[in-house]
């Protein structure tokens, strides 16, 4: 993508609405704009970027064999007062009169439209088990919505929701969920760590957050410093005796956020135990039969009886997440992007646009990297030099390549990378074979 | 993907609430579900093939040079104020009260969320052309939702937004939006005819709607019968004299919904004028400065003086075109998938599922599908034969491979195309051979 063609509106200065450096960096880097209180646009800098984490997410959820499938934004009252869940939810849902005055609400969760789903279609335990997962747009109309993306009222999740015969099989559904989060995350370039967690409004009997660490993080957190050192499990399918032993292992460690920490009764040694901040990304839930026997799923079981079905729920904030990782990677210069989820792999500065020899050496580069797939944005324009640089750090992007007229008589680009600042002189042919080998 | 892992919970009798065959197919395949009036749950085999249209649509936005961004769906009540349309648009717009009384909306449409996020951005002429499009659900609150997906409330629409210094540059995007459509239609495995159209609520001095032809087509269409004899236009970028060249030609036919045909002074002779109907799957406007003026969005011009920027608008109904496609792709026994928008490919049919050297021979057909990156679903249940075969015709997909015992002791397997009928005994590796060759 040519830069003068491209839609990014930066910022030179510092927003003064934005508390929080993903926020600030965010608006900078113009991958977002607000619309109202925690409701944004993304701009197609933004865009690529949410969509490169929706992209992981999906393949990680339908690895582990849960389907896809997309439920409205907009859905009947009269669903949420089968499971009471109508007047608990309080102020945050927002509650929608439609113009035959029928009471609708924008979805906040999906519970009981899955659930709804689940129990029109499915009879016999024999099409057990199930698991669905959507992504699609939330709203929770927070009361004093901040933080840019990472504190909304207009979100993307993907939540999965799984059906089981008993609590045996959904146990084995959650192991499952919970080791295609730490497939997830590390893809993304984040080490999150699971927490024993409470459930919350959304009920059940186990649970887990999973939280990435950051200065700016929410809450403070609790861990033994050795569950940094697991090794991301394999990619293979697992059985659900290697699931349950992973399982094991990661909780095996010391890890609580501050509300269920203990400090009297934790038992990890004084060097042994760290204390971060920490910023929530995923959330699971086991509950069992909450939602099936107040809404009535229930399958018949292999003797004939009916047996109301055990569920489970997996959130992941896949907007919270653009902000989260800029959380965890930046510096003073800007957004440090890990490879996976970056808008562009390469930046291409053109130091003296409008030069024949650096425009025609900046297009065959250019198109070069095209050719082989690679993801470019090429900043064409005629910027000054400190101001190219300034906003190629600025938006992150691992790699950036500089052609300007006095490397070019010596035959030499500058390659830099991103995250470590590193920079050396390479042939051209060199910094291609780099990106595209 | 093997049946017993999916989830498509067919029908086998007619639903009783479906009076149109694209409705009723999607209900009976299992695509959809409602969860209210107008309001869609999309089960698996139905998101698949939303997403197909969605990203051929995607690509082709991609390639005319219109940037992808992704606005909400909640806007507020204060833009639509500006540009008057907020006491104009009646009880089709979802008004909701956010929790501190606030006036909000559930976006129809987004000329004024657009236009923005434009002038907050783009201060010169230098910035232009701009053309930005989202994929995003959208809600009208239709009196009496029918037809399925085809009139339902929340529904999926990509909308561009072109802005250009004058009306000459916004002819040429018109004129690249109108040969992207025509693209696009053909990609979907359709034959779309453009019609002069009225510009209605949306305002403006030049419109264009896409229909599609099918027997359940909401409206009557007049038309040249030579129209659809045009070529597609070829993927290459056109020139703006040659995207002119191909749009006189697409409109120098005659083409008119009932609603704008004048059979007093309609010159098509008689034998050449056809009489059918269509789906409107498609709306282009050219609107000038109809919102610019009203809600500031000015550029600095080469002369320095502000000026209006000149605006167009361009809606295809993503999740509409799903039904579109069926009403045009059906017969007797269910649906017939173009196959660039089919959820799979290949339907693989076990004729004696639990008979080892059955399922032996349909584990490796499967295996050499899957690895050569072909979409299948493999029916592996222990359903009757004749089921399954009704159930592959329900579901539409291209092509169906049928292996059972008979078959397997001669070395063949059936090969049926679905939109033909036409059947033939191949050997498993010839049948391999016309599927991933």
């Amino acid at each position: 993508m040519r830069l003068s063609r491209f839609f990014m509106p930066t910022l030179k200065e510092d927003p003064k609405e934005a508390q929080i450096a993903s926020h600030r960096l965010m608006l900078r880097a113009g991958m977002i704009q607000q619309s109202s209180a925690g409701i944004y646009s993304w701009l197609p800098l933004g865009h690529m970027v949410l969509k490169n984490i929706e992209k992981i997410v999906r393949e990680e959820q339908n690895k582990a064999g849960a389907l896809e499938i997309l439920m409205p934004t907009i859905q009947p009252a009269d669903l949420w007062r089968e499971s009471d869940r109508y007047d608990d939810y309080g102020k945050e849902m927002l509650r929608i009169e439609d113009r035959h005055g029928r009471a609708m609400l924008y979805g906040p969760t999906n519970e009981e439209q899955v659930t709804d789903i689940f129990r029109s279609n499915v009879k016999s335990y024999k099409d057990l088990p199930l698991n669905l997962y959507h992504i699609q747009w939330k709203f929770r109309d927070e009361v004093r919505p901040r933080f840019g993306v990472m504190r909304g009222r207009e979100f993307l999740m993907k939540d999965a929701y799984s059906f089981d015969l008993d609590y045996e099989n959904s146990k084995i559904t959650y192991n499952r969920m919970f080791v295609a989060y730490l497939k997830t995350y590390a893809r993304l370039g984040l080490q999150a760590i699971p927490l024993r967690a409470d459930t919350g409004p959304i009920g059940g009997d186990l649970s887990h957050e999973f939280i990435i660490l950051a200065d700016t993080g929410e809450s403070e957190v609790f861990y033994h410093k050795d569950i940094l050192n697991l090794p991301t499990p394999d990619a293979k399918d697992h059985s659900p005796e290697e699931l349950q032993t992973l399982v094991d292992e990661w909780t095996s460690y010391y890890a609580a956020a501050d509300e269920m920490h203990d400090a009297e009764n934790c038992t990890v040694g004084e060097g042994d135990l760290i204390t971060r901040r920490g910023i929530e990304v995923g959330h699971i839930f086991h509950f069992g039969q909450k939602y099936s026997e107040k809404m009535g799923a229930s399958v018949a079981g292999p003797d004939g009886k009916d047996v109301n079905v055990s569920m489970g729920s997996y959130g992941i904030g896949v907007s919270r997440l653009v902000g989260g990782i800029i959380e965890a990677c930046h510096d003073d210069n800007g957004i440090i992007w890990p490879e996976e989820v970056a808008p562009f792999k390469v930046g291409l500065i053109n130091l003296k646009s409008g030069d024949d020899a650096c425009d025609a050496a900046c297009d065959e580069f250019y198109n070069k990297l095209q050719a082989a797939g690679v993801d470019v944005l090429y900043d064409d324009t005629s910027d000054r030099a400190g101001g190219k640089f300034a906003k190629m750090d600025l938006i992150g992007l691992p790699w950036q390549v500089t052609i300007g007229p006095r490397g070019l008589k010596s035959g030499v680009v500058e390659f830099k990378n991103r995250a470590s600042g590193e920079k050396e002189e390479l042939s051209p042919e060199a910094a291609l074979e780099k990106l595209i080998g």
